[in-house]
């Protein structure tokens, strides 16, 4: 993006690409090839074409109108970054692209997509809108943004890691055969998302920041070999080696004749529909294969950590804790002596998680929010917006690091100076929300929109809410982000043992604070107790690092959450208080002293 | 069901009228014309046919096999009630009609159905499975079992009565033009199910026990008179005066020729897939009209009570309590002195509600279920189940009444003597839920399922559950089970103002006792809090009966939670007092004291 051209030239190049190629518009999703959260330099055409740097998006560019679409997160953040009078903005959910085709396409438009960089049903809804309106929706073979973006980064070839089965727990042959019972039947599984060839292989990869997975696509057929289709480049000779016995490496440029040869071979070959690119369900159906879909064989094993993932979770939570912990007591002395900027404080976090020699990445970019900054749940500081830590005001840090044994990611809202009483019953209504979830016991196929009010519950009571999910999936030194399970108004994914995901209730007062209390917890099996008459389930706490008892109000909160937060403290003190010493550890007993 | 054949005869004579129509089976539910929960005598097909009494459940008879589906209220049930020998019982949802076609029929059998007792999407369902094995799903034009059925009852013909405006809030002519406004660009809507009809057009009907609705079909077009398709010996002049204005009256047998003629004016009509009648759809297609399909527009209008009706409930809710509150002090006094059994105590409750001298009926049939009975949730007490009330047991009841301004439904569970610590432990979480539910607050937009957990995390902490929904819709001298909203485990129906639903958690240890506290709750808009930044709603508390304090564990509840229950028995003692005097006002004083 360094080319220093203005967003209207480059909307200018684009449509003069278009005409060339007989298209009427063209469709400008956020996503690379295998439709993760972080996309490497290359693929950032939509930042290129509109400067919105928001974390999803998509632009429609005809040869007379441009739009862009964001969801709730970035409603502000799409004005202040993209010129409204070259882009028109729109709410990603509640005015889709599909409503916008169906107002401004008409009879005869030729909309073209790139098909690598839309899902299969992204493809089909869209298709179906311009159908609507008697227009077409055009797969091209070569972006046409790639046509007039000059300088754009070239693909990113960092090399390849293997992920010791020390750590993944189980080998890449033997999830292979796992996954192979799970096929229902099919010949073949075309996997298309990074983080599942990552897993299934145990592979890291570096093009991305904060999230080693690996940019490939694989083939595994019922019996044989599996094929990866990656970038030779990134295979080091010790991944050669580790994937010798299971799988045949071939360029990415070779998928099609694969699928080609499935079809000639009248496979049955399962693709996932929500995540596959359609150019991959488009070359199965030209190859005449026939095409089962469903969802992802690898995504729940994924998500289900193994034993040997779940104590490297443990690990790598209270490794984690221990750097949080020291920059907690940091920041409790620094602050109050002013001086302090957000970027300053996130740098200081840096440097504590690096201090534990272990540091692969952050997990994502930290969000440290002073003030009415921290209101903003998805605040990301700039040296614009860099803001000093100001007295009597609170201060969000939401941060997570990668570990090769876990993904971490923390939450916590300390007091500079004094709190409100306000600001003290906001706090503790978060975190009652925040121990009622980590408290409760579940039946199994119990899912997460059916446990969500209970860290809700505490704010309703007040007229409160908080619009967010109250909890994601995480991966195990993978995506910080993961599906498919998750804690909020409207998931339907049962929650089973070995699961981890966020525990993250918060609460925003616009222009003025926000709070919100954040710790990772893992499904497992509850202990059974006298008395009861069925198999229930439970969670437990990995996360580890006091929570700012200066902002509770203990009066509010029940004898069980009371037992909970002090036994949780008690633990944070034993646990991360092994690694600590001197002032720091008078600090950490002080700070996990019951309430 | 008079006539003395045995089953095998009745299924002998079936299966001769089948091999008569070239047939080689026949699909039989438990439902008559209007889909409703009860049925008339003549539409007791299913029972007829397998002695099974249960209120859901469907046979399939072909000339070798013969089979029925039961839900698991009905599992044990049904063996008791159905010959083995002649019909292999099945789990209605777990191995479901459709399976068994799958597994039973073969390419060219014919499977007839009765398309008036079968809806649009059951018969699409059965159509499929048929069609899988080559099979075909055949509509009849006549019953065959009612070929057979000698002494099939007649149609009842019990006259209509008029709702009067004073409790149904708004008149008929009011509702058809609000609902007018509902329907969606349609030129007509075709209601079918009998509450549906009864709350248009302000009508209550009495061919069924504890449900006043109308048995009739309904065409409302866009514009001009509706049709009531109805048997004309239910109206009275009364009822045709107050349909004079707004509805045409013809016998049900004229549907097929008005579903025609809209076929001819080519309109587009609505219906219900999941409640109409598949005939209704087949008479429209063959007629070639416009089939819209999408929900009933009176179901949402009707579970959104409004004022009058909400005023309505509050009386019936009251007067209803008095009676229930005499009761309970009768049973505290009588029940220990023994020789009460289950039916006796059925028959005072009733004659209290008698006594109220405004009882139209009871809302169904009452569950009154004495030690072990009572851990099974759908108990209904026969002369060969009857049970004497034991020292030491627990006896749970759960009734209602019909009167004209509202429907009530309550469960009080008593101990008879002195409760174990157990049971007052189990007593005490299942109260702990219907509080937790009474007194929450929620945004807009909050579903049943959401909140569902609330009436059961005591229960889930001590490895307990209930299989059963927590909630479920109340109508206004209706249904006592109305939909569309729910509170259970699942119900995605979003909670409106006005909505009434009962709060009923409960727990069954089997073959012990049973517990179960009932209260009605209706959806209405929460007072605003100071502080407080979007609108909430909450719930109103209906019922009015003392809960057993003395199986209440105090220890157990929270502050709120206690101060909730002395709250509400406040209230029972100020609403319900004022109608009592004497010993019983002595009695309601001590039952309602605070703990």
């Amino acid at each position: 993006m360094t080319q220093n051209l203005s967003h209207r030239t480059r909307v200018g190049l684009l449509r003069a690409e278009l005409k060339k190629r007989k298209l009427t518009g063209f469709f400008v999703p956020r996503a690379d090839e295998f439709q993760g959260e972080y996309v490497p330099a290359y693929a950032e055409r939509l930042c290129w074409l509109t400067n919105f740097r928001g974390s999803a998006g998509v632009a429609i560019v005809t040869l007379k109108k441009a739009a862009i679409f964001v969801d709730g997160r970035y409603v502000i953040q799409v004005r202040q970054q993209v010129d409204e009078k070259i882009f028109q903005p729109f709410h990603l959910i509640e005015e889709p692209p599909a409503q916008w085709i169906a107002k401004n396409l008409k009879k005869g438009d030729r909309l073209g997509f790139d098909p690598w960089l839309v899902t299969v049903e992204q493809a089909k809804r869209l298709r179906e809108a311009c159908a609507g309106v008697g227009a077409l929706f055009v797969a091209v073979d070569t972006n046409p943004i790639d046509a007039v973006w000059k300088d754009q980064p070239a693909r990113p070839t960092s090399a390849l890691e293997t992920q010791p089965t020390q750590f993944a727990g189980l080998t890449a042959a033997q999830k292979i055969k796992d996954i192979r019972k799970a096929m229902g039947g099919n010949d073949a599984v075309v996997f298309t998302q990074a983080d599942s060839v990552a897993w299934l292989l145990n592979l890291r990869g570096f093009d991305v920041p904060h999230t080693p997975v690996v940019p490939a696509y694989a083939i595994l057929p019922a019996s044989g070999k599996l094929t990866l289709f990656i970038d030779p480049a990134k295979v080091t000779p010790d991944v050669a080696a580790h994937l010798k016995k299971i799988a045949t490496v071939q360029p990415m440029a070779g998928i099609g004749a694969a699928l080609k040869a499935l079809g000639k071979a009248k496979a049955r070959v399962l693709i996932d529909p929500a995540w596959s690119p359609e150019r991959i369900r488009e070359l199965l159906a030209r190859a005449k294969a026939d095409i089962a879909t469903g969802p992802d064989p690898v995504t729940l094993p994924k998500a289900r950590k193994n034993r040997i993932e779940q104590e490297g979770a443990r690990n790598a939570q209270r490794r984690d804790g221990v750097a949080v912990s020291r920059f907690l007591r940091w920041l409790e002395q620094a602050a109050p002596k002013g001086g302090l900027t957000e970027l300053d404080v996130a740098a200081k976090l840096r440097s504590f998680r690096d201090e534990t020699g272990e540091l692969k990445d952050l997990s994502f970019a930290t969000i440290a929010a002073a003030g009415p900054h921290a209101a903003i749940p998805h605040y990301h500081v700039t040296e614009e917006s860099n803001r000093p830590l100001g007295r009597g005001e609170i201060f969000l840090i939401d941060s997570g690091g990668q570990y090769i044994d876990g993904t971490t990611d923390i939450t916590r809202t300390v007091i500079v100076g004094e709190p409100t009483p306000e600001m003290k019953d906001r706090f503790t209504r978060v975190l009652k929300g925040m121990i009622g979830l980590s408290m409760i016991r579940f039946p199994k196929g119990t899912c997460g929109s059916q446990i969500d009010v209970l860290a809700r519950q505490h704010l309703w009571q007040a007229g409160l809410d908080f619009d967010h999910g109250t909890g994601h999936g995480v991966g195990a030194y993978l995506s910080v982000h993961e599906g498919p399970a998750r804690i909020n108004k409207t998931d339907r994914t049962t929650l089973e043992p070995g699961m981890i995901l966020s525990n993250e209730p918060g609460y925003y007062r616009q222009d003025e604070y926000g709070i919100r209390i954040e710790n990772l917890i893992m499904v497992q099996e509850a202990q059974a107790i006298a008395g009861g008459d069925r198999p229930m389930l439970g969670f437990e706490t990995l996360t580890l690092a006091p929570i700012d008892r200066r902002l509770i109000a203990a009066a509010l909160l029940s004898e069980a959450e009371r037992n909970w937060l002090n036994a949780y403290h008690a633990r944070v003190l034993k646990e991360v208080g092994d690694h600590l010493g001197g002032e720091e550890l008078d600090w950490l007993k002080k700070a996990c002293a019951a309430v």
